[in-house]
């Protein structure tokens, strides 16, 4: 069954895999513990030899399949695919905004991940089994160091743009704030320098209903029953954290899926939605991924770790030209500390662009807004 | 031990119960069922022989025990008291914004509460085991009409005022709607003509997290071990939407309890705050009283009940003076739902005062903010 493919598409696109630290030369963390073997799963682009390498950093579900049609279905433990778009496809492509006629453009799946880069599904080489909760704490921090690493193996010297959107805006900002020199252009979407008190108490209740649901067994649970239950309460609450109250409004109302069934059966289409995205997360994602993927987005602070809780003395390292993109119904990572993040950088006397986007999508605009976003990088990106 | 009382307080107050309906007269639901016997738990403050009666509704996990002192500890299966302070203790009470002095004044618990109230843990009378979740499905309807027979039981003809926050204030409203000629005035908190998506999206996960623990085994779990963790989980998302983003960041920010420790133990103030708001609430209330009492708060919707849709029609109902209180912060009923109602009232030529209490503390603030809100009750009380 041949499947056309749509015009400006890259067709289908291949994930890579490449070792990067091994026993001799383990991966050190910011936790202060090591890992080794460290494989990266990433998706490559466009010329090799184009003269301008764009990296793109993928949000917390995410992965590296950003553009083009994916052929894998696999399902050995560590990834869940079948055939489908990439999650930007409309931003990425050639004759799109990222052009991939134009530049070399790579992502890669995060440590920690369940999609090929070594992850908590994994074998232990110290056990022989998968390391459940005997992974290593991952960080912002320690996701960008692997990717220079992965830069360096592919042989980059410099590094066009950084782009990416929430958990991946935040890893455009790392990159700014490591790696200052290799680094012309930063792309922050729907980001902020921290999560606020509110954002770590939605992916505390998340983790709980993961670590509670008694198929977690404390993350050993590859040899039966995952914690579906857990993972999908984790997915739904998050759900809602993506859409903003409007789009919520908008999409579902007080609307039933039939009349009234006085129960507690699936009644509102809220709930169906909710009830449905939790049960396809389930099939695509690791729990033990979403736990530390979780944790990663809550302990980063770039205030902290570069500035001494300073921002302002965090961004004084930048060299980049930054673009700071958010949405004004964006909840998660609210315009006011989207702003804040620009200010920041704005008072080292150091250029940068702020734009709030008018959006009722939530946090997810910068996946759905797509003509919009095109807008903004193309110009940005060519500037 | 003798506790020393704060003055100005009722002292120690009792709550009483009596039997309104019972097989020869069963109670009917907006459902179409009908339940047997039914008792309602009750207190009831101030002289006997006052003039003027102000009924108060509590909200979703509140009770009848407004003000005063409460000596019970009962841990029968259905509730779980301890010597405290009612949860309006600094409003109602002797010389306070609700006068017991002037008013009597009573608030019973809702039916389907574990207060006291008939509810799924109480002998179903066709099988002499705990209802569970063949108790019949409840409605803010259903809760008036209750309330209703209350009030006709202790020989009440006319209320003075109806008065609740939250889910309190959605009946104090059904009151104006249901019996328009009973009430002289009617007091909305922090609550709106209905629930929103994202509201309806909040419960529906808190009940999927209930549903999903193995311990609720469909609702009987009498007998063995309650549903705690699905239920701390429920409790847990609930209390972030109760809070706002600003009280949350000025209350805890992303302050730790120590210093970085990487990894899955309860690490930040906030993460702290719900796990343990989670335990204590599980030590006093039932899994299936929350499944039906969050089920009312999803089904309430004035205008589709009263006015074919329409809440400028239901509100055409309404003979009583009406005082809505919406609080900036607020975004379970958010003030532009709030204002929505008193606008529908208005556009009926009818009297409506509305009010927007500048807050940071979010939808507790009926609940924190006693001065302002005893202000409020004072002027529109004796108005």
């Amino acid at each position: 069954m041949k499947k056309k493919l749509p015009a400006g598409s890259l067709g289908y696109t291949e994930a890579r895999r490449v070792t990067l630290a091994d026993e001799r030369a383990p991966f050190a963390l910011l936790s202060g513990e090591t890992i080794a073997p460290v494989a990266v799963e990433y998706e490559d682009y466009g010329p090799r030899d184009a003269e301008k390498v764009i990296l793109i950093c993928h949000a917390m579900t995410g992965d590296a399949h950003v553009a083009g049609w994916d052929k894998n279905w696999k399902r050995d433990g560590r990834a869940w695919r079948r055939e489908k778009a990439g999650w930007w496809d409309n931003v990425v492509g050639p004759g799109k905004a990222i052009d991939t006629d134009v530049y070399r453009v790579i992502c890669s799946n995060v440590l920690g991940s369940c999609y090929g880069t070594t992850g908590p599904a994994d074998a232990n080489p110290a056990t022989g089994k998968p390391y459940g909760l005997r992974f290593p704490v991952v960080t912002v921090h320690g996701w960008v160091k692997l990717q220079k690493k992965l830069i360096d193996h592919l042989g980059i010297k410099k590094l066009h743009a950084v782009v990416g959107g929430s958990l991946g805006g935040q890893q455009a900002l790392e990159w700014a704030l490591a790696y200052p020199d290799l680094v012309n252009k930063s792309i922050v979407l729907a980001a902020a320098a921290r999560l606020s008190a509110q954002g770590l108490a939605f992916n505390a209740v998340g983790r709980y209903a993961i670590t509670n649901d008694p198929h977690f067994n404390g993350g050993d649970y590859y040899d039966g029953e995952p914690p579906r239950a857990g993972l999908a309460a984790a997915r739904m609450l998050a759900h809602i954290t993506y859409l903003s109250e409007e789009s919520m409004h908008k999409k579902f109302g007080r609307r039933r899926q039939d009349h009234w069934h006085p129960g507690f059966d699936v009644e509102f289409q809220v709930e169906s939605y909710l009830d449905y995205q939790g049960r396809k997360f389930v099939q695509r994602f690791d729990a033990n991924s979403y736990m530390y993927i979780t944790r990663a987005m809550d302990y980063y602070d770039a205030a902290a770790h570069w500035g001494g809780g300073s921002l302002v003395q965090a961004c004084a390292r930048v060299k980049s030209q930054v673009m700071v993109v958010s949405f004004t119904s964006d909840w998660l990572y609210p315009p006011r500390q989207c702003r804040e993040l620009a200010m920041a950088i704005n008072q080292n006397k150091l250029p940068v662009t702020y734009i709030e986007v008018p959006s009722d999508y939530g946090h997810d605009a910068f996946l759905i807004q797509t003509e919009e976003v095109s807008r903004l990088l193309r110009s940005f990106l060519s500037a």
